[in-house]
């Protein structure tokens, strides 16, 4: 039987065929493979055979609809699942399904990635698909404000993560009634049965805890799954998040490995293949799709929870703020600021904060759009992959938290990158200079996390005018880009007006007689400029460099320093040692091809407490008199 | 009024005067300080005061006494509450607290840390203290055996982190009845107003479904806390940790600021700060100590839950495992092989996995040492924290889970360099040579992640040999030390016996006329080796490092290799380019003055999909093909 082309009366009896088509697919592509996670899709198959028959809405020739629903794969290694789905919808053939999936070159990758046209968002490390859906459901409830919904498909192990948590308090705190989280419980993990096992009245009660609405489903009858997606579905407008928690067995449809530990992950022996295709019917060719979206459009604002009294505004504005040279201001207020104006220019732009936004200056942006802006609490891991879920919208996502505390949502900034979405992450409160705070709360480790992480940007201003530049050079960066801002107020340096660029520097002082070159960024770039005045007055000609995009660096800039100085260059950042500024500096002269090269790194080595921030940068080795006795060595 | 010495018998009549004197020195020690939480300790005072005289049994002279009760302050920025407490108890100076507080090269930091001896672990990253406190609560229930309990002072912002959640997931999982969370919901956060503001019972239900008991209380009535506590503790042998959910008025004690928003983290100027301590009755100088631990012997093993069945196995060998030359074994396994040995040598060894033990290989231990085995499940924030808790009691935890799932535990790590513990990381199925499983699945951030960390130590061996001794040198190395395993067998390159050392490396091809040095570790000095084949083929002579310990590396054998080949170095690592081996390389190159350096950097500089390993060390660009191509153009 083929049924092709869209259609909402697909019955259940179309349902059950396919549901044998997709285990039978699963396991083909997999042995094929060698390798891949064929039982943990077949216990989901019923489920996803009456999803995308008969609820999901999507529009399988044009992925990109606004009106699609989305279907995000929580449970990334249940891959063989998806890709016989998209076998079955017609979208990917039989060839590429059997032949591709896990090969070299291919997009039918081992976790799902965007590489696919239907993913919305790369998963494999468990416990994010149904965060970042959260982000999806923001989008459409809020700003897209469009009857889409969000389904994800989770496994049960992952819900040992915290992040899962984090996905359910933020989707009833935001009233995200138009997700559904559809828990796939097979009992299994990895290495053995899970925490809970199959008591689905336990998942259930911490779901509804959370405050969703909760639903617990024998997940192998077709009949009671397809009401569980009607009321689902039925509940749109209620202010709740449904949870289906389907019972169902791990490697359903093959007696031979239904509900036995030792065969997560593993894809079955050809001959153990064979035997569990003729159990599940044969091979099968069925084509068949679902409902269609319907026609809508946007619906009237929305105001969402906040518990912020808004104040009364002004029209923001959409001019650039503007600094002057020599007035203290500190780089997180200038991102405030801009941030503001950013939002006023584009109504793409939305902020997040962890609950720290009148440290961040995210705030301002808060009290000018409210609408626009989503409290993560205290939930960094949420808080990225919301910025993920609302990149996959095409909404320009800035979140904020200390930049201390992005290294809690280092994975999922990773996944972020290979999700291909566009990040921007402020960090404030960097290194030694917070202060009194101590060491929990400094940034030491975060430009090495993120200059490692693919194709990011890393950004290091240390002045008003810069901030405001780099900032606007975030809107219009793509990939995870980073900056950094600082506590403390400090002087101007540019004039408003001044043009940064995403991979730029500034030389500030120089001269035919250089004798050295203090490269800094931030904090350490006030410093560097003190220790040139101190080094003149021993008569010593020093070159400031304002290396405030960190990655990409000015390899040009920094290789003329090196010329000019016959190597000499002092670098100091308020960072560990490993893998920050003075790694960049050295790696790109060192690509560059320097040979000369006398390079003194001057960096956080100990373990700091608390103190003044002249005090810290001093311990450190990091402040004026340290850059200048460097310099002195090397001259 | 003073009472000195410890007893069973303050009144709480004392409590309340202690609690006023807490709040009077938390007002006094910021205000002297000019930052700090004043008003997130006032509103737990009431709950300190009657903890500390009545129910935590605590030798204040004899800190390091296995019988004390632990108390952690989950919530550390609340510190001037906690070091009020230390001087009302007498182990700190009144002069201390006022004029110490934040000041430099002092011990009374912004937020706890285990510089002082009364501290367990370093707090300040929020959601950390209860996760590291089950740690602590592992090791009392099942490794010392002794009756202490696990007192936690939590924030209620702090509990939308999901990190709060793994903890109770497994203090009840593991029956943790020695915890006690003690919830100081104080209703406003940072910012403002938390996402359940003074709904207990919401936050009880949420409780009570991670199979937590719950006492919901008025955290400022002292009868109440004291009968809250009571009951906390008669029910240590029930199998579940308790929790307290105290309702309290954030700034408690001082009209001015009580329950109003705009005063976090922000000490009170003079003038309030004299008018809030004559509210409070003014300064005292009580000192006052609470009852102490009774004498107590270790208890009978205790089976811990456990879900996987236990096979009878024979009694480990003490004796190292042995890999002959040329075998192929993965390193992962060679990992869980040593770790039996170890465990076979000392009762102090533990492990911990999250959820991939028959992948890492950590099963091996649980299979042989039960007892002493934690499953985590999918929690790697909890994995690194209950390491963390049973470093604090004197374990030697191993934890481990793929390499690129520590990205997921990275704020947990460098809390951990901060609290100073000792843990032992081990992360299999490092970068692109994982193969088919795709991008998600490959620790490609790790070695710059771990570098950044301070103190940390970074190794990566290539054979079985070599991690063996490796893992060995772990178990003896202080902070954070961090070893990366690889999923495929490779052959053996070191005899049974060679010895291995942390800051170490291996020349395994050199002669008079080397031309090129090249650099690996792990899966690419195989292909290094391979390369020399190649380049002798072509009559190059290429000295081979194996650079097993990248943190701390070997700058000599690299400054001496760099000298014999006129500074002509490959480096290829299986990693993205920053922060990695040829980070570590250059770094200690430079630091070594060396002046001529060609060094070439093979990375992973794409984003991968998947493939075979072969296919995908050839694509980027790091196999030996591409190892000889670079070298060649060196030479």
């Amino acid at each position: 039987m083929t049924t092709t082309g869209q259609a909402n009366d697909v019955s259940l009896d179309v349902a059950a065929d396919l549901a044998a088509q997709l285990r039978v697919d699963s396991i083909r592509c997999s042995t094929s493979a060698g390798s891949g996670h064929p039982t943990s899709g077949m216990s989901a198959a019923d489920l996803l055979a009456v999803l995308v028959t008969r609820h999901l809405r999507y529009d399988w020739d044009d992925p990109r609809s606004p009106l699609n629903d989305h279907l995000i794969f929580s449970k990334g290694h249940a891959s063989p699942l998806l890709y016989s789905i998209f076998r079955a919808v017609g979208v990917v053939s039989e060839d590429e399904l059997i032949n591709g999936y896990r090969r070299f070159g291919q997009r039918l990758e081992g976790h799902p990635t965007p590489v696919l046209p239907w993913v919305d968002v790369a998963t494999g490390s468990l416990g994010q698909g149904l965060p970042d859906g959260v982000g999806v459901a923001l989008a459409g409830r809020y700003l897209d404000r469009l009857p889409y919904r969000v389904w994800v498909l989770c496994g049960d192990s992952e819900l040992a993560e915290g992040s899962i948590w984090e996905a359910f308090d933020k989707a009833s705190y935001y009233e995200l009634s138009n997700l559904v989280a559809i828990v796939d419980v097979n009992r299994l993990g990895q290495r053995g049965p899970t925490d809970l096992q199959w008591d689905l009245a336990a998942y259930a009660e911490r779901a509804k805890a959370f405050g969703a609405r909760t639903i617990e489903i024998d997940g192998h009858d077709l009949d009671v799954i397809d009401h569980a997606f009607t009321e689902a579905a039925s509940h749109m407008g209620g202010g709740k998040p449904t949870v289906i928690f389907a019972k169902t067995i791990k490697g359903k449809g093959f007696s031979e490995v239904e509900n036995k530990n030792g065969w997560h992950g593993k894809p079955l022996p050809p001959d153990m293949a064979d035997r569990a295709i003729a159990e599940l019917g044969g091979v099968r060719g069925l084509v068949v799709r679902g409902p269609l979206p319907s026609p809508a459009e946007p619906g009237p604002p929305l105001e969402h929870p906040s518990t912020l009294p808004r104040e009364a505004v002004p029209q923001p504005s959409t001019d650039w703020p503007a600094y002057k040279t020599g007035e203290k201001i500190a780089t997180r207020k200038a991102y405030g600021d801009v941030l503001v104006t950013l939002g006023a220019r584009d109504p793409k732009v939305v902020a997040l904060d962890g609950e720290v936004s009148n440290s961040t200056h995210a705030d301002e942006f808060e009290q000018a759009f409210p609408d626009r802006y989503f409290e993560m609490f205290i939930a960094e891991q949420q808080m990225i992959a919301a910025a993920t879920g609302l990149a996959v919208r095409g909404y320009k996502a800035f979140a904020s938290t200390f930049a201390a505390f992005f290294t809690r949502a280092y994975d999922f900034i990773r996944m972020g990158a290979i999700s291909g979405v566009d990040l921007r992450l402020v960090g404030s409160h960097s290194g030694v200079e917070i202060g009194a705070d101590g060491p929990s709360q400094m940034a030491l480790e975060d430009l090495a996390m993120f200059r490692a992480v693919h194709g990011s940007t890393v950004l290091y201003p240390a002045d008003g005018t810069s901030t405001a530049a780099l900032t606007e050079a975030m809107a219009n960066t793509s990939g995870i880009s980073y900056m950094r801002t600082t506590r403390g107020a400090y002087p101007g340096l540019y004039a408003s007006g001044e043009e940064f660029t995403v991979g730029g520097s500034k030389v500030l002082r120089s001269g035919p007689d250089d004798q050295v070159a203090l490269v800094g960024a931030g904090v350490t770039l006030h410093e560097c400029l003190r220790a040139a005045d101190i080094l003149a007055a021993d008569g010593i000609a020093a070159r400031v460099i304002d290396c405030y995009s960190v990655k990409p660096i000015d390899a040009s800039a920094l290789k003329a320093a090196a010329e000019a100085t016959h190597g000499r260059i002092v670098v100091a950042e308020d960072h560990h040692p490993q893998g920050g500024l003075a790694s960049a500096v050295a790696d790109a002269l060192l690509t560059a091809g320097q040979q000369n090269l006398h390079l003194t790194r001057l960096a956080v080595r100990g373990m700091p407490g608390s103190g003044t921030a002249a005090e810290l940068l001093a311990w450190a080795g990091i402040d004026a008199e340290h850059i200048a006795n460097a310099a002195r060595l090397l001259t």
